[in-house]
Formats: structure tokens, sequence, C-alpha cells
């Protein structure tokens, strides 16, 4: 038997991991980014983070898969993030053959998602899927015929930026109505605070969750929708509906076996799928059915991880 | 050097080809569908035809390609359409094996027409394409690393019905706001026949080329675009800004090489891709360029029955 590594660097957290060849996990290591840290902080993590993980089995790891949260050329096998200090044009992959000896393969987090979940996940057994997260922003990933499907300039699955909403609300990438500006974390988080801000009496149960209006973030709307909270369950509802339409888009689309939900917003679970349901639907052709289905991330948060363990496998 | 022949059923039109193992054409035989006719009507035509085709060269026949206009069950090789009398269900590939004696393979027009411009037109050189056909509906057949990519249910590139327009139209299938009811040939003449009716001083070139206002057709509002009309003009733009979303959509989703614009209304050329160009210049994000080019079919309205003369080819 043979270990492999699995990384998965996101924005807010990193997460190193050591597994067996047939994606069992050994231990996973969880640690907070240092937002001011750069790249030189996170590859001395992972560095430090890999020797103890190696240690802690007697088996030989035999390759390594990264999940980067932001753009990476694929091809190259380098981050193009150019959001993350010193990432920009890094050969990830090189890097690690390098200091760390063992084959390497790299991909963004929506692809890892993707593979992961299609490997280990709610869509093993299937041929497709997408694989959306939902997070502070929203994106997607695509398996099509077993494959990651990356599009002509890698960009395929960029879902947060469909031209769904008609709200004037302008989106980070400059554009107005990207499906981001109306069901992302980001957008959740701000709806839920414009309320508190309008009308706090409304909005009690997550104002005792997070302290104060400024500190509402999505992950609190969804714990007080879940328990119940009718504000909250109103927040996300309306992101619901507008996920629906890019929903029924990519069935439209793709019509793929599955639509796996994941990322922090997805684990509203019910709270969320219930109105998706209702507005497909309402939306959906009496006479066009489909048989795709809806479902949330097995893997949780863990999904980009298990997807660098598919990349380490793939490299080895 | 072997000869194929190649079956283009359209609703409206049907035609034959006989071409060479290199997809040039030798003769093409075109005639209009009979509405009445059914299946039976259909099958004897194309008896007809084949067998006057197959003594026009001295070469033989060793195959057969079929682009139907309707939904076709690909694995099974069987027409699904429910709304042609007789059709549901009819093993065509297996009859023209039998009756024919050549091997045949059968798709659906709008995966033909994709195959046709991919190996024939415009999509040559490229890795994945959309082909969307805008005729008296509106579909798509995707190309995707060099195969057609069908979906679960075979919906795949089913973008007529995208849940797009907010306006309060309802669909022949069913639902409301779907693409097909902004700028579908249906849609295009349905307009065009409102304003005759409320304002016939400003549609007097369509009324002078159709005749009556019922008797307005796209093809008629495309002629009067393209000869500079301000009204026909109006028109094709509206429906373009429309089809920009879905493009965007497309682009977004899929990122392909390219997207080739198909079907009689593309006939409009740059009266239709001006407005387009403009659309996704507006929609479009500062941030995320894409090198998707967009263009009008090579093969015109021939790019399914070309999409006939690849079946054919891979089915020998």
């Amino acid at each position: 038997m043979n270990n492999v590594l699995a990384v998965d660097i996101g924005g807010t957290q990193f997460r190193v991991g050591l597994f067996d060849d047939q994606g069992r996990r050994l231990v996973i290591w969880e640690g907070a980014t240092s937002r001011g840290g750069g790249r030189e902080w996170m590859l001395k993590q992972l560095l430090e983070q890999c020797a103890t993980l190696r240690k802690q089995s007697d088996y030989p790891v035999k390759a390594c898969g990264i999940s980067f949260g932001g753009p990476v050329d694929f091809s190259q096998q380098k981050v193009s993030s150019v959001h993350t200090p010193g990432w920009a044009g890094f050969p990830l992959s090189a890097w690690v053959r390098e200091n760390l000896g063992v084959p390497c393969l790299l991909d963004n987090d929506a692809n890892a998602g993707a593979l992961g979940e299609f490997r280990f996940g709610a869509g093993r057994g299937t041929q497709s899927l997408v694989y959306i997260t939902l997070s502070t922003g929203v994106g997607s990933g695509l398996i099509l015929d077993g494959k990651v499907y990356r599009g002509r300039d890698s960009l395929a699955g960029e879902i947060g930026h469909l031209p769904l909403a008609p709200s004037g609300t302008v989106c980070s990438c400059g554009a107005v109505g990207c499906l981001e500006t109306v069901c992302s974390g980001s957008a959740i988080a701000r709806t839920a605070q414009e309320w508190a801000a309008r009308r706090p009496e409304a909005v009690t149960r997550m104002l005792e969750l997070s302290g104060s209006p400024e500190s509402i973030t999505a992950k609190i709307v969804v714990e007080a929708a879940s328990e119940g909270d009718l504000a909250a369950d109103s927040i996300i509802r309306e992101a619901a509906r507008w996920l629906a339409r890019a929903l029924l888009t990519l069935i439209r689309v793709v019509n793929p076996d599955k639509i796996v939900l994941g990322g922090g917003v997805a684990q509203a679970g019910k709270v969320l799928l219930d109105p998706i349901h209702e507005t497909l639907q309402a939306l959906g052709s009496p006479s066009i059915s489909y048989s795709t289905e809806i479902v949330i991330a097995e893997l949780g948060s863990h999904s980009p991880l298990y997807g660098a363990v598919a990349l380490a496998l793939e490299s080895a």
C-alpha cells in the first residue's frame, strides 16, 4: 500500500491530509490561512504539515494533489491567481516535486470539488456532474463523460457570472446582474445586514448569534434558517429562487446526471433544497422532463480536499 | 473511392445528397416535406431519391447518415418524435440497412448541424463548439472535446427553453419566458405581424414583400432588415439582445472555442451579429475575458446535411 498527500489551499482555511490509495482518510490537518502571510507563509506551512503527516504512517507517500482557491493554469500546472500576493504564475506542482520529492497535480477548487464528489462523494457512479460551490463567491466545476471539462479559456463552469438577475447590484467582476450578486455567501450576509440595519426587530435571532449587525455572516443566516427563523429562511429562499434559475440553465445546457451543491451555503440543506425544487417546478416545462438530480455534497467542506486525493492518484 | 448518402429530414424541406468519402458534394436533391404524408410518404421518397442518386455515380455507396428534425434516441437509433405522425419509436437506421443495404447512423438536426459545422464548416480545427439553430424553434448541439455531447436525457443543448425572458409569453413547451418565445423564427414573425396589425405604416416594406400582415415570415423580416428597413432591423435587434444573453450563458457554462449560428434566422448575418456583439459588450464583465468566437454557419441551411455525411462516414 502507498499513501498520497492532499492539500486544499483556501482563502480562509487550508487543509493537508494523508490518504491511502483507495482514497481512505488516514488523517486530516486543518488551519486558518494567514491573510497577510502570502505565498511564503503558505509554502512554509505546507512543508511543515506535510512532513508531520508523513511521519504518521509507515507507508510511503507516492504523490500529492492540490486544490487551490483561485484561478489555476492546469496545462502549465501553475497558479494564475492575481488576487493572492505572490502566487501569480507560481509553478506549485514543480515546487512540490522539488521540495517533497513526489509527483503532483494542481487544479482550482471548483474543479477539485467536482472531482472529489465524482470519485468519492455524491457523484460516485455518474458519468457527468456539475459541482457548485456556494461560498463567498459562486463557481462550479464540470465533469463530462467522466473527465473534468475546462473549456477554451478554462472558464467553463463560471456560473457565478451568469447574467441572470435584473437587479442593479454590481458584481465584483464589474458586470451587473451576475448570479453571484444574489446567491453567494457575501450576498446572503449583505442582505441580512441590510435587514438588521433597517428592521432589527425582524432579525433578533441572527443578531443574538452574531452580536452585531455587521457581524452577521452567511453561516449565521444558514444556522438561524435551520432553526426555523423566519427572516433567515426568507433570505435563503430568495437566494434559492435565483439559484434555481441557474440550475435549470445548467440542466438545459449540460443535462448532467447530477448537480451537487457544495460550499458553506449548501450546509443549509433542506432549507435551501425545498425552495429550489419549488422554483424548478414553477419555472420548468410540463413537456420537457429531465432526470438530473440535485443533491447536497456528501463530503461537505472536504469536497476539494478529496478532489486533491483524486489528483494525487492521477499523478502517481 | 467510395460514396456516402446523406439525408436531412426536416419539417418543411427534405434533402438527399451524394458525397464522396472526403465529404465533397457530388449532388444534392431537395424537396418540400409533405405535411400530411407522414412516415410512409417520407420513406417512399427516400427510397426513390436514394435510388436516383446512386445511379449518378460509378462509385459504390458504402454508408448512409440521417439528420432528423425532431427528437431521436441515438443509442437505440430510433426516432422518438411524437409530433410527426407515425415516427415515434421508428428504427430508421435499421430500416435503411434493410432497404438500402448499407450501414446507417441517425441523429437529431441540432446534433447533426453541430457535427456538420465541426467537420466541414465554421468549426473545422476547433475542439469544442455549440451550433445554434435559429429556425421555427431554437435549439443547439454541443461538440465537446471533439465529440457530440448529449447529456443524461439527451437534452443537453436545449437552449430554446432557457428561462431567460421575463416576458409573459407562454412557450410551446408550456413554460413561460423561454428563449424560444423571444428569438425564434416564429417569435420574430409574430412580432412583425403584430406591428403590421397595429402600425402598418411602419412596416410597409415587409408588407410589400409578404402581401399581407399574416404572411410576414421571419425570412421576410430578415430580408427587409438586410435591405436597411428600420422596423425589421428593430425586430431583429430585439431578438438579438435576448440571444446575446443565451450566448453569454453558453460562454459561462461551456466556454467553447466557437459558437456557430445556423438556421434561417442566422442568414440575417451582420444585422444579427452587430446587436449581439453590442449586447455582449454591455452585459459582459470587464475582468473576465474569453476568446469564444461567435460566427455564422458556413454551410448555411446545409449544416445538418453535412452532419449526416459525418454520421455516414462514422458508420461506415
